[in-house]
């Protein structure tokens, strides 16, 4: 029913990330759009006046109609919210939130390196959501921040939660084609990406080769022990709207070989507390063998955007096994991600 | 004096290797574009009227004006052909032209892996000509065939080669981004790379996993001893007109931080034999210090489209070393590379 | 009921438009996709295993399943083909089909100037199904062939039934920018539109001259007497998947401003008849007020791809009125228009 | 000799026209680039190090140590300025400079709808050099502003020109197709034209609609009396680096069929006086007889992107004649430009 879902708000609503906690909490069953904070200048403004809309998608009528709010406790008072605060901005206001006793549900890298704040995916390392009362009680806290990964290091630790499970994983190179949507809007000047490549995304690989071994870590009271994995990165920029795709090259922690690692890719199912929620995508990694996908535009979509699909599957001269991972940047690694957060941390009475 | 230039001729002239061929030989100093050839149907038309120019460059003038030719050296009297065919035609066809007593310097794969042909790249391994008296006995033939690497193995290797000699090099990781020319005309439908990348490029792995090790080997008497290096790769495709990107991790021989290595890119010289060829650039490798450099539209022309760029020099957490190389795939690393080649080798005496 | 929708068959099932028809079909209420037909040396083979699937979306189970059969009348016993062949395959061939008493809906352009087959488009001209008898009557088939107009003219023809319904139509000026997935596949070469507009569509611009004047026209008896308007068109092809944009400058037949021709165009509704049909759109006409709007990424969908969008209504200097029309070009333009054309046939008793 | 050409200072050297005029003045036989100016953020560092340097050209060495000054007269000690300002600060600073003695020669569109100042295309009206004088008596200047016409008109306004003098024109219908490039940096955002056209560009319209009507009219004393042509503009912005494509449909005064308007077009020369000017492209007009042609990514460097090229002449159903014309917007239609309108007024005694 309508009136039993739990009002939420998104924070920094017009932009990249914010539309896109719009349009997928147009529909949500347990959660209730109700408040949409933005910048000052765009307070007092409806949505649809204020918004330059970006997806190729209507923006939903409700949302339209609703005047922006600042973003400030007071104006926005419900139990949930998702910030898509660019990190210099969050990092000032997201705890003046969680201080009101309001969970964050964060897209924004400010406290993802904070001992006591979770990286979290749910088909990863539900348990880590353990850091919440720990964190609660550091900072006197009765809301949470809790935040998702970076955009390219949520479909690769995917599939290396399932390397891991099933071989231990060693060492991992990882080289991202990264789209568009990353850089938020008005993001990328198209002058730089027309008939070319960017080489480089300022402070991405430090991100990708630290938050994987975040979130494959485990959680040992207090903190998180970093999961013992040497991780390299190299970030480009492609000319792609939506969809980052990684070239990974891992040592696995004994011998398989591409037809069993497929195997272990596609047996990969999130633990039995995330599987049950809405955003669960089913199947959690889809394997494809067609020789030349996953493809960004054919496969992003794939169980709505919230599916990580990996391919090629072959072995590495130099490190053990090679194949591409496809994740949707602004669905699975970003909106889509910050609320199938929200889900488990309401399924696990952190959220009311 | 014109009259003294080396009149040469190029096979598959109306494809897109072949195109470059004829605008970089419109104004050579050592050779004279004196015919071309193509398939059958395009027998008896100008090159004017047959050829689909695609070019950012007017069609050269006197070459508009000549009549395609068969590929058959009783057409193609000269003493010195570049072959920009596709690797299944000049399996057969450029052996009869070596043959007839001419120099066939070539673009095409078919005869990289023949234990007595050489794989050139003149900053790399002229001395690898000497496979050419090898050749001409084994095979009775008075001309020879040279070729030069694949496009994407090109940049990579010359980047190595300086590397190799500064420090040593045991294993390299490759992942390439590479234009869509690569591919040649019509190459790929326009439909699979709009907002796309496609991680697959047929046969392409292979080559460039073996190719540099038999560029960086020794001549051993009658045949090359591959360097000692392991090399994996990852090759796709980007939506990127001319210049393939490759990001590499290697791992040296000796320890080096990044400032040395960009040292010893910086200094490398073609050997001596190369450096006063006309297509020899200047410099052979040039290191760039912006963060966000090479770029394929910006830097591709470095050189004339001859210079190996490289940029982003860091520490790899894995191997040893990182960075990024940017080669213009149809210049240097196909009808420029020929060109180059067959200048070595007429300087060399094998070409009169 | 499944087991009462009409059996029907796709020619043409594996390239560019074949493939939206089996998309659309696969859960269509009235048709039930029974048949995929190919070219020889596709048959036998599963839909799976033989076709470049290019859709975003992932291909449909059941047709996947299925097995390819040949483009003859004996092996697709339905009673409705929907025809995505090449036109000079469907000259010969769709003939056969409607002497077998099999209705033809197609998309190629074959027969769009014969005059007994009508172009419909079921919120324009749907009485001109009224050449249906005529056509059986001439030719002695008991099936029949109903075109669908070229995709360029589709959007335009619609925004100009509503001008012409209230204000009449004297001359009208189109220039297109057309997507890449009207060109079929492999269709255009990548290295023909990366930073680059194609200004020639070969046949396209006569297409666009003509045949709004058929639809537009009135059946007289056994032919269409052809809408008195003068039309020109200049068609190109720009870097975009799917929608085509044409800019219109129209003269109409009587003076009206700016929101007036807005409002017409929105009020507009398609007949009585053609109203209640599956694929009609609603609305038909969308005017966006938006002054940078329609854009083929972020409004091609509107009414799942088969609404026509117009905007930018403004005076003309030199005639009178000019806008922008956005339509689906493989969708409305193609496929889905084909469809709706089946189910106009089919609630007027024709096909059964 | 380089120590008597005419020092000169770019103002507004680091934006995108900006780039163009410093690499186009490189090498200039009567200008030597003496001066940058820049924001007041940039002031003090070197080109090099403040300028996010675009085009795929080095940047030219001098220019690179160059420090930038302060866009003040009295910081721009030379006899003529070139202006990259935006419009809104040429409105205030561009008259600072004309009243220090200063000759502005402008791609900014501030002063183009004044009486007494001048839109210059040498090709086309030489004569409205005329105004200077009038200017400068009117407002007291030693020094004077010329302007350059937008980049769309530029090419539009050469074609017409030669119609005009050889036909008349009455009534001209455009629709362009405009270059990234022609919006600046970081101009568009690329999430607004990957798969994308926008069919808008803010102002653009009504500047198509009425500079080329001042560039062809009459100077008449002190003003220009206005050609009379009806224009009509729709603009868009297309997905290409640099190259603005303009579809044209034409009224002229008298017949004249296709073959007829493309020998006037082609027999165009620029009146004596800007022929011998170093900038002055030869042919003014090339057109081009190929279907497909001309296209912005191969066509736009003809005349080192000073030549307008024109092609597609047919017959137009509603007006009399159209065709496509391609123009290179910030060479021809920007700082080569502006440059060509500074050789014509040098050579007119009107900067010394």
């Amino acid at each position: 029913m309508m009136s039993r879902r739990i009002p939420v708000a998104v924070l920094g609503a017009t932009g990249s990330v914010g539309q896109r906690f719009v349009q997928l909490l147009d529909d949500h069953p347990w959660f209730e759009l109700a408040v949409l904070a933005g910048s000052e200048q765009r307070v007092g403004k409806t949505y649809a006046e204020t918004c330059h809309w970006t997806l190729p998608l209507p923006m939903p009528e409700k949302a339209a109609r609703m005047t922006i709010v600042e973003s400030e406790p007071e104006f926005v008072d419900v139990p949930l919210v998702f910030s898509a605060l660019p990190s210099s901005i969050a990092k000032e206001r997201e705890p003046l939130f969680a201080k009101a006793g309001i969970a964050v549900c964060t897209n924004a890298g400010a406290f993802r390196q904070e001992l006591d704040v979770p990286i979290l995916l749910p088909e990863v390392n539900p348990g880590h959501a353990g850091l919440i009362p720990v964190q609660r009680k550091n900072r006197g806290w009765s809301g949470l921040i809790a935040t998702n990964p970076n955009c390219t290091s949520t479909g690769a630790t995917i599939a290396l939660r399932a390397l891991l499970d099933s071989f231990g994983v060693q060492r991992v190179l990882m080289v991202s084609m990264q789209a568009l949507s990353g850089a938020g809007y008005p993001g990328v000047p198209s002058m730089d990406i027309i008939d070319n490549v960017i080489p480089f995304i300022s402070n991405e690989e430090s991100k990708v080769q630290w938050e994987p071994r975040k979130m494959l870590g485990t959680l040992a009271g207090d903190h998180i022990e970093l999961a013992d994995i040497a991780i390299s990165a190299h970030c480009n920029r492609v000319s792609v709207s939506d969809g980052h795709l990684v070239c990974v090259s891992a040592e696995l922690g004994q011998s398989a070989d591409p037809a069993e690692v497929a195997q272990a890719l596609s047996n990969f199912q999130a633990p039995e507390e995330a599987r049950k929620l809405p955003s669960c995508p089913s199947p959690v990694i889809k394997v494809t063998n067609r020789d030349d996908r996953p493809q960004p535009r054919l496969d992003r979509m794939t169980g709505n955007g919230m599916t990580t699909v990996v391919g090629r599957l072959r072995e590495d001269p130099i490190l053990q096994i090679k194949f591409i991972v496809l994740s949707h940047n602004t669905i699975r690694g970003a909106a889509g991600g910050s609320i199938f957060n929200a889900e488990l941390l309401h399924s696990q009475g952190m959220i009311t």
